[in-house]
């Protein structure tokens, strides 16, 4: 397959998970600057990756939101917060999700990954 | 609820997905030096957090592939990759949080992680 | 022993070290979605972890300024630099610490961490 | 381009840079299993980064070597160790890089970085 | 050699390499709580290691930039793309060095880096 | 003060530690490759931070084996593990350290630390 078809079908899943206007302006504040790692995000990993049909879109969330806040990463956190949202995901399943990140990864991990999904999904449940 | 309640369940739950025997001979191996260790993860882990009901077991087992891969503890990967699969996760559905580890973790990460699985799940597929 | 009584002993403990008001805003801040990471920081943590007697809370304090200054985590390093003085560590105390981690988890983890602490503890000694 | 062009390309200049029986032997020992690895490490890695013409391989390696000693994966540093030395990497600059590794990553990651390097380019200097 | 020389040393390079007021602010931040930590930094790193002679200021910068970039401490990362501009590299050059982040450690490690680097350096290239 | 006093200072306060066998065994381990690092070790950590006296040497080891355990590097570990036991630490006390480690940096951070620990202190206690 040609990679720049690669790179249009993730940069259409992209858009699709996170919202058009979202990933224009991810892509608008690293510029030039930022294109080669546009071309990594959009046709490596949406593209190839998030294009593989074993997983649902769900169950990669799960899988994000725990390795991002065990990564300690989180401005990613809160990305991957929207897109598990709207990749099917309740605020109580992420919430699960973070307390075993919580167990797994040590408190001080689990409540700043807590702080950042409060800002995204609220405080109520 | 009574922890000495919580730490059976648990303790059940644990024996369930990883066999008794494997969960006999990792308490055996830190006696009694280990014990509020073990009470920590029969009562606290497995019987509280893997006790709760919003997220499968199976979904569990993905984020915990991915935390532990993005954590760098190979020894406890290969224990959550066998429970995995006891967890009703297939090879194809391990290789694919893997594969976004290798992404999201970088390529060291990657290679480690799918060394282990090798181990487990072996490299056909 | 019954996991209420243990939350509550854990978390008077915890007002004792960071005084009730912090902890109210503190659990205030994450509201109901918070609650189950509440119980584990309260009963397993303050109540089970902390109330045992081998380390005095001084002691306990030295390991969590060096352990959450490696792990990277700064507002949970203010916080217990805070809780810190609080069980009696002084400024020439918490600073050797730093000082440690400056050699042992490198020149950007002690500079971030003396960061942390001047805002704490000020900028003279 | 096609992603098998860059991937071919890719292959080339691992082989060049690692020597092509050590390339097998790591794509055999993790199988069918490990093939969409070896895809993303080939075709994205070897191919696409590498492939860029702004740093010298040699320059490369330096970059690698701190990068991989930071992320605590011996198995990769060794590897990229014997890489440097292809790139042109003499053993005392490999050192240098190891000796910024001990100072901004802390002693243990300089003394394991050291171990490691000792294996590959011997301790005498 | 005595200490105090070593460290004028270093200090006379850092201001070399950052600028006098610059490094005079970093270290007023921390006032005498920070002493100890300045004399690590001036005396250990910039007057010995930096003083060492096998390896360029420009490549123990490409060095620096993927370590710290790996490390996850963006303060640092900063002042050290600022240092790499110092010490002779381009623009391309160091998003060179941030790409082989975003394989090797991973996408978020990536963008964070991509991130600072744009404020350093703008978006054009 | 000069560096080669300082080094000597440190030298020995390292061999009281560990054993001059230990330490000449390590040493050697890392030849000529290793003189910088060593001097690094013996100078800075051990004669110039290891000399302050704002902290006893067991309260230094508490802040070592959190600090070290949280970094993930066990051959470290387990020599900071028995140099906590020269300087005065009590099994009971290392194990009440390893327990905050396993619930402020994860699970598999606390069991990795136990096996290491068990190793030096044996199971029983």
């Amino acid at each position: 397959m040609d990679i720049e078809e690669l790179r249009q079908q993730g940069l259409a899943r992209r858009r699709e998970m996170f919202g058009a206007p979202a990933v224009e302006q991810r892509q608008e504040a690293l510029g030039e600057f930022g294109a080669p790692l546009q071309n990594i995000i959009n046709a490596y990993v949406y593209g190839d990756l998030w294009g593989r049909d074993k997983l649902a879109a769900r169950e990669r969330s799960i899988a994000m939101i725990a390795m991002i806040a065990a990564l300690n990463r989180p401005n990613e956190l809160k990305v991957h917060i929207q897109g598990a949202v709207a990749n099917g995901c309740s605020a109580e399943q992420i919430r699960e999700v973070l307390l075993l990140v919580t167990m797994y990864c040590g408190v001080p991990a689990g409540i700043d990954a807590h702080r950042i999904a409060v800002e995204v999904l609220g405080k109520d449940i």
